[in-house]
């Protein structure tokens, strides 16, 4: 009962009308990418998530993941494996890793774009292969040579699965507190010993072989987050030649039962002196974590942006075909027994904050990708340089702002269906569920907010933000006299500034208390999030008047930005008066008074 | 692992040193309602609810109801059947109605602190009685003598319960296009043949009977709204003697597999010809319904304030327990491995939230329940009809205020668990699961927006409105001397006058157009509630500092109202900037071309 179609008319206007990638490839040496291949990847992209992955989606929820005690296995639901064969065999699992591993090199951008057809059609299928990207780039850029050779090609061909095992049941955000131990061995190895949470795809019935990069403790290393290790966990202990060996003393001991995402595993992982490899330094664990964290951070923002869309399109078709009451300006469909809901202006409000934020989240996610893109292939350092920093500072954004508008999308999403939404059949509400995971993992958004405005911003002088602002400045100088943007450009360009504003009025109370941050730091997230969201929105209209979209194309873009402007931007004027009001409005209350 | 104590110390607050319900009691002559009682009846419900419905909120939920294809039956969870044997056999299910037909004739206000209890304890429990309070508002209001004396005193006795069959699977929010048909018969009941859905507790094990209210069309009926008349239909038969007979043709076909309170039966219930007894005037249904519906929306608006402050409690205990990270700025346990994350500004903004929303909306709702007071019990027709009106123009408020709070709040809570807070275990996904159903059922928020400002402000020229404002203004006066109030009064009294000048915006606008209406009405819903909240919060400052609280209830009290005004109130803006947008914002683009 609830569909998903690829909206292929959108992903390509994105990518080539606003973010003019093929410029950007060409620019960047990608010969492969030429127009024609990214066509036909697309479309052949769109045929194996609809027909494939989106049939299996409420199914996959009904069913979820079976667990067996006596043997540690995880068996996802019904129809997930063979998926999983058609995904490899179709040579979709290395994508865009490089070819001297295997991959086909495409670039990231277009890899966002396939990521999230993948979500949006089936979320808990999607968590399998999605950490394999994380585990590819720690082990690019951190693994010795032979661990590249053992472990990248199996994992970039998909014959294997990557995990990140980071969280310990007392340790979540703070990873200073992780007590996973390593013990060198005379090998060369480490016996890897500790309990590890919440690991998706920790275990399952996918692959012969799993690759665990686990964060441990080694016997001299310091406290905190300065003493922790990043080591290569294999299921099935790996030879340096490759060859595959014994089973490793790694096991699932348990899967949660979950809100949602009832068909990706989330598992309980027991390593009991399992044998593991040292990746970089010793007690640098933590950077080469943040390069695979990363990756699943904009993988997961992602995620927001599949359900959103799906949310949306689902909502559409159902406010179009339910009858109910006449729109109170006079009955717009006469001969039918009621007007369908679409002509209710609420209706249309509900509907509009979906498109708002799912099309323009899609600009935000795929400008994301296209810095991945200039990091990977560009030649120019200085050019590395700062789309690295670009995107360090849009990645927080990407991450919650797209998970917190996935759980605000498919509550309207559902409200729109009223008490249909909240019965399972109608898909709705799984929506829902699973999207409620999203502002958690890959770091809440209280973290990515303490990222964006603590590390980004304050600890990096805010050198990303600059690149941005300056982005919207060049666009507001170029436009100011193209007409179509005309009730556009000077709003933006007045929160652009008021962004910065307000960035060193907490950046001046922040000098004298640190607590000034945590205190702003959500509400100066979604602050950014909704200004660069008006930034995209405007480029959109800039894309759409610029290139051949057909008449109603351009009406809806031009719509829905006013509709942006007018009815969600103002949600900045709250989140500036909430980063004003600073952390006396917060920490008044003695914690045990909470409830006096 | 999720817990439910009743919050006895800030009941009482809202009752006596806010609302002064004692005055008010003594003056409307209820005299049973003293103190002494009122504690006593307080108490008791704290343990009842706390003791026999919390320990089954989570073992509801994990079995959920049981549907028996062959027979029709449908049998709650374990437990369920004797918590409610406990509840009427402690006289819980006719406290507050009249002593006349067996109940206890204690106040509804205090009826609303008791539905408080059992909604945070158990909100799918709590679903079974509670819609035999409407159906006694009906059977009291409109019923004929003998349908009283035969159909009440089981219901208020607890003996039977009631429903609202309303809903079918075409017409939800517009009646206007409900099918059911009702055929006289020559003993003067009438045979009811249709399908309604989403019937809560239309089948259960509880009790041997069950008395349905029914919506259905005459043959004779005009179409739409104004042919629409309220038959009961009990599931046994009952003769005008009060003797039961055999069964009546009114079956459950199926129950409903949803998002949460699987433990509360949401029926398909099938009328095959089933004996009905018209309710009421002819084609009058809707006054008759209206009566169910106000007191259900009242309780459903309770459920939203249970669930926020059950969320509350679980999150703040967790918040104090759970170490993780240092205070940005510096340790504040140094001799913990990390400091609680209540030290955490942004954590404190999440619990700041919900116990901002939850103990400002207890007054609301309070508040609104003496209102219900001063209808039953006020001797003064003038002070029952302006109570009256207050209420009408309250509910909506009420009702889709606390109700998307909830899920709010639920969110939060569940967000400062992190990944636990997604796992079925601690009980905080449940809670969001639950809150969902509270924005839809009763009414949508969109409806409840539309009633508010399409009926109760512009049709009925905003009577309650302007006794709420003069409410404000006379409270502001009183006040304007108190420095414990000083920094409130100000901005309260700015808001009030916005909220009113914004009413006349949008009626003047929507006198030339009426979809003026459907744009303005959700931002307008919630500018309403955020003012109402401040106007309540401000009062519970001067509560406490009247009453004799202690000094760190009276700081928590002070910071909070702090904390709503500084970072909730400026919410406002946002939705003041959106009304003002009007409906072209919303209505620019055709239907066909959301996708284009």
């Amino acid at each position: 009962m609830n569909h998903y179609t690829v909206p292929l008319r959108d992903i390509r206007f994105a990518l080539f009308d606003v973010l003019d990638v093929e410029s950007l490839y060409a620019r960047l040496g990608l010969d492969a990418a030429q127009r024609d291949v990214l066509d036909a990847v697309l479309d052949e992209g769109a045929k194996f998530t609809e027909t494939v992955l989106a049939p299996l989606y409420q199914s996959g929820d009904a069913e979820g993941c079976h667990f067996d005690p006596d043997t540690g296995a995880v068996t996802a639901p019904k129809g997930f494996k063979r998926a999983y064969e058609q995904y490899v065999d179709a040579g979709w699992a290395g994508i865009t890793a490089p070819e001297a591993y295997g991959g086909q090199g495409l670039p990231d951008s277009l890899g966002i774009a396939l990521k999230e057809m993948i979500d949006a059609a089936n979320l808990s299928w999607g968590n399998y292969p999605l950490l394999s990207h994380g585990a590819t780039e720690a082990l690019r850029h951190h693994g010795e040579d032979w661990q590249r050779e053992v472990f990248l090609r199996p994992i970039v061909e998909g014959r294997w699965t990557g995990t990140m095992c980071l969280t310990e049941p007392h340790c979540g955000s703070d990873l200073g507190l992780l007590r996973t131990r390593a013990e060198p061995q005379p090998d060369g190895s480490y016996a890897i010993t500790g309990t590890k949470i919440f690991i998706t795809g920790g275990e399952h019935d996918f692959t012969d072989n799993i690759v665990h990069l686990v964060l441990a403790r080694l016997p001299d290393a310091p406290a905190g987050t300065k003493g922790i290790s990043l080591f290569i966990v294999p299921k099935m202990k790996v030879a340096k030649d490759g060859s595959v060996g014994e089973r490793n003393a790694v096991r699932c001991g348990s899967i949660e039962h979950k809100m949602g995402i009832h068909a990706s595993a989330t598992c309980v992982m027991n390593f009991d002196g399992a044998q593991g490899w040292l990746i970089g330094q010793p007690n640098k664990g933590l950077n080469a974590m943040f390069t695979m964290m990363n990756t699943a951070r904009l993988a997961v923002g992602v995620q927001g942006l599949g359900l959103i869309d799906r949310a949306f399109q689902n909502a559409l078709r159902y406010a179009r075909e339910r009858l109910q009451m006449r729109a109170l300006s006079g009955a717009k469909f006469p001969d039918l027994p009621a007007d369908p809901i679409i002509v209710h202006p609420d209706v249309r409000r509900m509907l509009l904050t979906c498109k708002a934020l799912g099309e323009g989240g899609r600009l935000l996610a795929y400008h994301a990708g296209t810095l991945v893109d200039v990091i990977e292939h560009g030649t120019d350092a200085d050019e590395r340089r700062r789309a690295d920093e670009l995107l360090s500072f849009l990645t927080p954004i990407v991450k919650a702002c797209l998970t917190e508008w996935s759980v605000e999308c498919t509550y309207h999403a559902l409200q729109v269906f009223g008490g249909h939404g909240y019965v399972r059949e109608w898909g709705m509400e799984q929506l829902a569920r699973d999207a409620r995971i999203t502002t958690i993992y890959e770091g809440t958004t209280g973290i990515q907010a303490l990222d964006l405005l603590g590390r980004k911003i304050l600890q990096q002088q805010g050198a990303g933000m600059r690149q941005f602002l300056s982005m919207i400045e060049s666009f507001c100088r170029e436009q100011q006299h193209n007409p179509a943007l005309a009730e556009f450009i000077l709003p933006l360009a007045e929160k652009a500034r008021e962004w910065g504003e307000l960035t060193l009025h907490i950046g001046k109370r922040a000098s004298a208390d640190a607590d000034e941050i945590g205190a702003a730091a959500v509400d100066y997230l979604f602050y950014s999030g909704y200004v660069a969201l008006a930034y995209w929105w405007a480029r959109a209209v800039a894309g759409a008047e610029a290139g051949n979209a057909g008449d109603a194309f351009k009406l809806a873009k031009r719509e829905t930005t006013r509709f942006y402007f007018q009815r969600i931007l103002p949600r900045t004027l709250a989140h500036a008066a909430a980063i004003r009001a600073g952390k006396d409005s917060l920490l008044g209350i003695p914690a045990e008074a909470f409830d006096a």
